[in-house]
């Protein structure tokens, strides 16, 4: 990041706050304008955000209106709406984050369509000499059963050859891209008697390690999405750290969805048609009679697990 | 659907096929440009589509490159990419439907946002006196644990005058609008000494179970979705009966993949964190053990069954 | 809008406003959770919105990095992007209505699919016995020129009998519709002897000017593509008034952005290659040569101009 | 692309025929699964396309229905459609592509949201050892006016070191990232002595002027708009050449859509406010009265013309 934009930053970060009549989370205000570090030179910065846990249950109740007899309480509500994948009201809320990261991590990243960006151009300005080389505990080999996955990490001499020649080529690339920019810093010739190569071509030089940065909105709805994919044991590890960065803001952004995400979505478990049949003939009846109501399920939820299960109430 | 349009599909159906070196599903060649009634005056039709089972195949394959050294066989590939919600892939088909559909249940339809659309147009045409009006047997009353649901069906006397109702003040407010736009048929004033009222105002006065028409084209992972949701027992009827012409249409279509979904969406279900501890605790691990190599799961979701639900292989 | 959605509004409107770090537009502020009315029962009302001018600015900023050496002030910059339609940075701002509005141009408005809706559910809860009925100089006749036209206004005794017979069959279809729900205001029936229909029947028996509502959420850019059609002299007047007023909001919302969309999108036209040819051929050079230095447009838009319509500069 | 894939493409491309109803496009089928080459190791091969000029008529004239009385003959309708932005229609026809392109290039491509994409996977696989090398009329300097541009082409030594250059570390990363797999085309080590490093891992080394390929699919409303900006002179060559034969399958697809665009969009040109006022001064109105009826403008554009530019009819 250049030092004019961090200065600007600093500015929104020390300014005084100011009064609105929006929904504002006062955990949310304290993480505004930080850097949460991410990799080696990567960040998540919140830039703005729209809604809270309320916003959604008022969005909701528009749907309801007059039929919401029964003050069924917010909380309820959220996990209802998140258990049976009412989508819309989630997609009231709205977050806004400067993000940097490893062209790789940009790429796997940008495959989430529904969202806003706007990203550093290479084509326009220089990129700054900054790429990413894993911490030795994350060098690990390839999987021999899973062709996306991680093996056992590299050690010792082995690892830091491996860390070295990543370095070498790093720095060998940008030195050619810098010598074909040929740029004083200022727009002119470092040597006046060489061409200075586009800018649009002299990027294709570098590695996708090459951190770049955007400027990244996108709905809660689509965000819970992102997140159950990318903080997913099978996501790559180098984009999983940003999802756990973000989703700690997610977390003090709107708590009560946050635990029903946890609950509903991250800790669940689908089962085929055929997986479910085996676990209907396996269930011992008797013990759910008997754990079903010491847990803290809502009566709807009991009614349903009992329909889907076969294990009517004795 | 006017006598000319009518004509002109007509005559896509009477035509010679032609030639062509996309993928072809024979099965779907049958049944291009036939109308399948819904509802009273409704009907889905099949305008055009594009891929198949193996297109999807061929996509994917595509992603994985060198990478697949083994021949996973086809269906193994079709059922793994559905089950864990490689959606890319089925992007990779589309299909065009003509529908005709009541106004309340376009209003439903539409929320899908992932679609194309091209709506008749009632502030430039006029629409057909053509209204829905439910058949006896799905005159139902309101259920009272459920505020979106059915209950048991009207009958006799009452449901007759219920009919009775929707039928009178659906033919008077045609004639109203018959009225208002005061048209002969050839866009001039049937009665010479009465303005004609502007057809978008004139439209206002119909009630939304009057029918509209449209072409919808939508690729095979959104057109899924639609279907669990509009399939499923908690959809209103009116629309679910759209989704099960359209079932049929796409089993004929992608066999494999509909195989596919019915097994890992349709069949399946999901459970809660919570849910799951009290499944573990209740599962006879000695009958899964004894029920699972007998099942014709894959060795992977045997594998993923036992991870699951803390069942060790033995 | 029932009693207790009212009473929480006015809560909101009179709470204390608290403080934010976030962009924030005081003459936005003022506006926040206001009704303003539009047609006979419509409204919009805005429920929160995030960015500003600024905000825009700082997103492109991103884009265009350390290559911004020389600091084009933000009202150039924006102007820029607008014209030249770099849409991204205009969908960092987003802006959340509540709109109350007749189920006839509902169904227009959902066309546009880049936003987020939570609309009122008749399935679910009972529809309010507000229908719209067009002022008497809104009332016009079909024009002959243009299909989707109106034309002159009808008057006297006519226009009465024509309003005349939209209230009586709101009217009618409204008491239809309140004796199938059969229901007391508590969910109970009106009278016992009856059954009472499933709401989501009996709401198709309701006309498309019966009123409905939605929670509407959406970025500057797309909203600004709402607004240039529907707030066109084509768009039916009972959409474009709604435009109107929502193009107040974002007229104190993004008052620069609202300015350069005034210019370049709203007054500007196309023309056509062909049409292109005439204009070059008709053009008086020496005009331009003349009127172009004392033209406040930017050096840029000076050379573009002469550029595109071959007027070399003497 | 492995040979295996190439020789699936080339069975399809050799099988023969079967007979179809859908929409057929003679010249398209000729140009079916063939490889056209783009830049040195990219191409660009059509795999399916649904629709023609004739659907897109069809479907508008749905939203039309009876109301079109007069029979407006197709090709006036489709340049009506196209020129008035009726964008709907076009969403109606679909194509899918097969490309192969450099990371620099898939990065600006991939920012056109609105389509379905399947790319190669070098998390899963390994990349082919192809880069992108400019030819050397191509190989320009930095624009001095224009941050985005290219200033004139590098000639003779100078040139060639940069070629040199590129060729030099594209070649040296490939080495270092071969290293890393270690990987026999087998799936097992190279050098038995040391570690795989996993492929998600060792990517991170391979400069963005690399090849990767993938399935696009997208209707044709978005793909003209990808094309106006990505053939435009201001899109980087390196993907305009791209944008270029994507144009050509267009104009075998869909000629008389493709004569609107070039009309109505490529070769047409905005004006703001500012700038019709000088047009409006500046312009001849005698020269227009002369031009306007010799030309080929439809009554309705002429009619358009005059009044945008207050040039009545003499």
């Amino acid at each position: 990041m250049s030092d004019t934009r961090q200065a600007e930053l600093d500015d929104l970060l020390a300014a005084e706050p100011v009064p609105t009549r929006r929904p504002t989370v006062p955990a949310l205000e304290e993480a505004l304008y930080k850097v949460h570090p991410v990799l080696d030179h990567g960040f998540v910065r919140l830039i703005d955000y729209m809604g809270d846990d309320a916003a959604i249950v008022q969005a909701a109740r528009v749907s309801y209106g007059k039929g919401t007899k029964t003050a069924r309480n917010d909380r309820g509500l959220l996990r209802y709406l998140l258990r049976h994948r009412h989508t819309t009201p989630f997609e009231m809320c709205e977050i806004k984050l400067h993000v940097k990261l490893p062209i790789f991590v940009a790429r796997q990243w940008i495959r989430h369509r529904t969202a806003n960006v706007n990203e550093y151009s290479a084509r326009y300005s220089i990129l700054d000499k900054e790429f990413y080389v894993p911490a030795p505990e994350h060098l690990a080999a390839q999987s021999q059963n899973n062709r996306q996955g991680r093996d056992q990490v590299l050690a010792g001499a082995e690892a830091n050859h491996v860390l070295e020649l990543l370095r070498r080529d790093a720095v060998q690339t940008y030195e050619t891209y810098d010598y074909l920019l040929n740029d004083d810093g200022k727009g002119e010739p470092a040597d006046a008697d060489r061409s200075m190569l586009a800018r649009e071509l002299a990027r294709m030089n570098l590695p996708v390690n090459y951190y770049t940065q955007w400027y990244w909105k996108i709905d809660l709805h689509n965000l819970l999405h992102f997140l159950s994919l990318r903080m997913d044991d099978h996501a790559q590890y180098e984009i999983r750290v940003y999802g756990e960065v973000i989703g700690e803001l997610v977390q003090k952004w709107v708590p009560t969805v946050w635990e029903a995400f946890m609950d509903f979505r991250v800790g669940g478990a689908f089962f085929s048609a055929k997986e479910l049949e085996i676990i209907k003939k396996a269930l011992d009846k008797d013990i759910v009679d008997q754990l079903l109501p010491e847990s803290d399920l809502s009566m709807r939820e009991k009614r349903a697990f009992r329909k889907t299960l076969d294990v009517p109430k004795t």
